[in-house]
């Protein structure tokens, strides 16, 4: 059987400033297991800011995505700038605040988030090749604002202010339980809520090894 | 039924200079999913250094053990020198060089490795209670160094200089591949090698999940 690549993207390394850890594992578990090929990414930026995530106040220091995800990569993990379509057959953002904050500025108010020039790249890319893409917690609005007007079909879980956040970019959005993926079947995507909902992270795997079989199913 | 306290020891936030991530976040995964509840733990002290995970190079940065830690326990963690025994009904202990690096000093050269004492007095004080300890990759070395001369049962998968370093400590070591555990029933101990074997997070899986349902079958 052909080995599946799928791309997975890491803002970093912690929910309030990076990549959600235990969504970001699960995910790289589930692809394991099921024989794919993972292909971690991150885009080779400072974060935007770095919290300590004892005390969750923010700190002085300067850390860079790339290098933070790589530690949820143990090392395998290529430049997103360095990524195109042609490298895989679907790709997985996990949640975290860093997809809001270093992968867009959806965390900040003002009406205009913008989403990394890359990853917008990547993203369309994929999408315009029919190649599926897997987006778990906020990632949902991250990817909405890749594909502007694209009616695509997406859950956050039950935020309203998010779930407006991804109307407003011309996208659809569909209330869910942790428990549950949405499937946008005509243009291959599938999302989850994850840790927008769940109280565990056995409940945030529940979605997400359904996510990532159906990532695998379309790829 | 009773919900059983199983106290989770991280050693920061990536293999290289903390705790392993995926070892540390799936050991997490199976407890939840078991319906234990969970104790993140880790020393208030600084690391012993701080790697680059994408270059593999030594930064000039310093990172506190505790702070980086709450990153894998998304802030609900608890300093390990507050912790007793009586908090616990078992503990698991995930690898990384953090086990070797900040809570002992197993990583550098020299005949007379030193272990946190508090990580000490803790895991004495499990034992002396017939309370089932869980360790993990490189972890079983530390847990030798704290239960000096009991002759319990390791392993570390197939290091020869590592499993050395456990008969040095009048303890006792057994090969394994990835997919074991070693049981020293009289002791509850439960070992199992994890990425000291393991080529992917699908395969450390395998020996963490069982070694998850004997220390809860024991506790």
């Amino acid at each position: 059987m052909r080995i599946k690549r799928i791309g997975v993207v890491l803002a970093g390394c912690g929910v309030y400033d990076g990549a959600e850890i235990h969504e970001a594992t699960l995910t790289l578990y589930f692809l394991d297991r099921a024989g794919a090929d993972i292909v971690c990414t991150a885009p080779d930026i400072l974060q935007h800011h770095v919290i300590n995530h004892f005390t969750g106040t923010e700190t002085s220091e300067t850390r860079n995505v790339l290098v933070e995800a790589s530690r949820i990569a143990r090392g395998k993990i290529t430049d997103l700038s360095k990524i195109s379509a042609n490298d895989l057959d679907g790709i997985i953002l996990p949640g975290g605040f860093g997809a809001a904050k270093n992968l867009s500025t959806l965390a900040f108010s003002g009406s205009s988030p913008i989403i990394n020039s890359d990853l917008a790249r990547l993203l369309n890319d994929l999408h315009s090749e029919g190649k599926p893409i897997g987006a778990i917690c906020i990632s949902p609005a991250v990817v909405a604002l890749a594909l502007k007007e694209k009616g695509v079909l997406l859950t956050i879980g039950d935020d309203k202010e998010t779930a407006a956040s991804i109307e407003a970019t011309g996208n659809r959005h569909q209330e869910s339980k942790y428990s549950e993926i949405v499937v946008d079947s005509e243009n291959k995507i599938v999302s989850t809520s994850a840790y927008m909902c769940a109280q565990s992270i056995g409940e945030a795997g529940v979605g997400i090894e359904k996510l990532v079989q159906q990532v695998l199913s379309w790829s």
